[in-house]
């Protein structure tokens, strides 16, 4: 995915205030907003007539990854873009981040690197400036913690509890594809454990590994949607599950929701791999989460506008509170949408078999306050 | 410290949502700054004419806390205090906080609703409103990651590299109090592994014991200055030890510095405990950390204006580049000041009675961009 660096200088050799000083040597600034970044006590920014968002996430080993197939420089750069993508999701722009780490000496200068590189790497790609974190040292996992301020205008900013009943609602991109990639990634790394000569098989998976290992954020949703004139009534992002962002959209709004499940936009390689894992793909649009796409809605007023936008699906509508929020399913059933805890995916976590057989909702363990 | 409730309920009782719902309920908004709290992808923070400050600084449990003898409670608090402290550090008032912690499940739901009364408690007594943040399962240490952001009017933003040669090096309240707090926690834990029948011996020790589990930070300093109408030219929170942190000061400023050690304020029970340990005074003044007291310069000009404040002394002054900083020691000898990396501490954490011989700096082990 990356190339491996051959050297390995351990973290003593510097002394932290030497990895500090590598780790953030050439970290530019390009907001005019980042008054001062990294090297002060705090880092100062100027929102002046603007709002200031804020949001914070975080990534840890054994949780939310894996290293075994997880690449350094690819968590970094995740752990930047789930970061921005709650900026994204407010309608706003993500403008500064902060970083916490916490390594074990197991880890090399040189991966610490790899991580901020790919941080960087993110920060530029989407026009954000790092300044500034903390670093210590971890007695087990690595962890990954980081902050993100952003900027909107006040009257521009997108919240999840404004949907009314009969707004349409919308998703961009397609949805389950970066759960399957993390079957994949388990599967073979479960095959590599049996037979560590057996070497694993990624091939003709790019798209669906990429969306596990190196997501993006819906920037470009938030603009064509500006060019269509068209500010949501209200917008999550997908992280944890789809149904679960609906519920939370619902509940905020104080609507209910149909959802229909011929409209899930699912990937056709999505579709093909769910169905070699015997799990539904509709189960795996609902609940795989981590998609990082865009869920919002849209007065009705505003269907012609979006309607032939490739990116966005209708997935479904707004109805009032005592409706409930239900999927309508291809046979035309209707059953109430539902979304499971963290204690679910703890107990596949455990029992990786379980995760083939499993038909009801997942979610993915870490939630958003 | 304080009062342990008796019942039990598993995380998975309650599942994840569950959790999020009940260790944010209740939380109100002080701040009109606060546009929108907990419950979106981001808080929503109107700063207009001010600039924002953000800082970011995590506590990992057999790192920076040791749950044996920290009250959950109190670790709540202290999260949050030092990163108020940060903001405090840059002339600022801090408004928000975002907290992301991680927790195995030998947590009950009660322990976790004490960390968060704790961060509560903290946030009304600093007036900080805690606006989300991230919970997850942990593999192993339970971790927690704060990030503040706070304000502060343009033109007061004191940052660290504005000292200039000759300006007064001052410090708040007495420095190397909470190491001895620690040390003191560590002696009566390894007392009780050796001999569990052993009941700690606290007595007398309430203010080392407090420096270290539930530090304030020094907002009364802040008052005092704009009181005496001072403003500092650089200023830093003492986090990692005074040495270390005057080392910042005179690097970013770009000047030289004279410390003074018959100028150091130390507790009269800092100085018995520390002979207590066979450690000079001085060294845990210079190098204990965790003072999260506000070390600042000032021109000298200002000097009347601060002389006869009793919470702020006069511990040295500002040089050229070229003298680089010093320590004059009592006898007039003078010795360059350094700080150690956090190998140092690591070494000694692994190896409790080289603690009791260490002559030399020491630093807390997690180190801030």
């Amino acid at each position: 995915m990356y190339n491996k660096r051959s050297e390995r200088t351990e973290i003593s050799a510097l002394g932290e205030f030497g990895l500090i000083k590598r780790i953030t040597k050439d970290i530019p600034v390009k907001n005019t907003s980042t008054i001062k970044g990294i090297g002060d006590d705090a880092a100062v920014i100027d929102n002046t007539n603007k709002v200031t968002l804020l949001s914070s996430d975080m990534l840890i080993e054994g949780v939310n990854f894996d290293l075994v197939y997880f690449p350094l420089k690819h968590l970094g750069y995740k752990a930047a873009v789930i970061n921005f993508s709650d900026i994204f999701a407010m309608n706003g722009q993500p403008t500064q981040i902060t970083v916490n780490i916490a390594v074990s000496n197991r880890f090399a200068v040189e991966a610490i690197e790899e991580i901020y590189a790919g941080i960087q790497l993110a920060c530029n790609h989407y026009n954000v400036d790092f300044v500034g974190g903390d670093t210590s040292t971890s007695p087990h996992s690595l962890f990954l913690s980081v902050s993100v301020v952003g900027q909107a205008d006040k009257d521009e900013v997108v919240y999840r509890n404004g949907a009314k009943e009969n707004d349409l609602l919308c998703v961009s991109g397609d949805l389950g594809s970066a759960y399957m990639g993390m079957l994949i990634l388990e599967r073979e790394k479960q095959a590599f454990k049996a037979n560590p000569d057996v070497q694993p098989d990624l091939s003709g998976q790019d798209y669906l590994l990429e969306r596990q290992l190196k997501p993006e954020t819906r920037a470009d949703i938030l603009r064509i949607l500006r060019e269509a004139k068209v500010k949501p009534t209200s917008m999550i992002d997908v992280s944890d599950g789809l149904a679960s962002e609906i519920l939370h959209l619902s509940t905020e709004s104080k609507t209910g929701c149909n959802l229909y499940e011929e409209k899930l936009p699912i990937d056709f390689k999505t579709e093909e791999t769910a169905k070699e894992f015997n799990i539904a793909p509709t189960v795996a649009a609902l609940s795989g989460g981590e998609d990082y796409e865009l869920l919002f809605t849209i007065d009705q007023k505003d269907y012609e506008k979006i309607k032939d936008i490739p990116e966005i699906s209708i997935i479904g509508h707004m109805t009032d509170i005592k409706s409930s929020a239900n999927l309508i399913s291809h046979d035309g059933k209707v059953a109430p949408l539902t979304a499971q805890g963290w204690d679910a995916l703890l107990d596949l976590e455990k029992n990786p078999e379980k995760k083939k057989k499993q038909e009801g909702n997942q979610e993915n363990e870490d939630k958003k306050q």
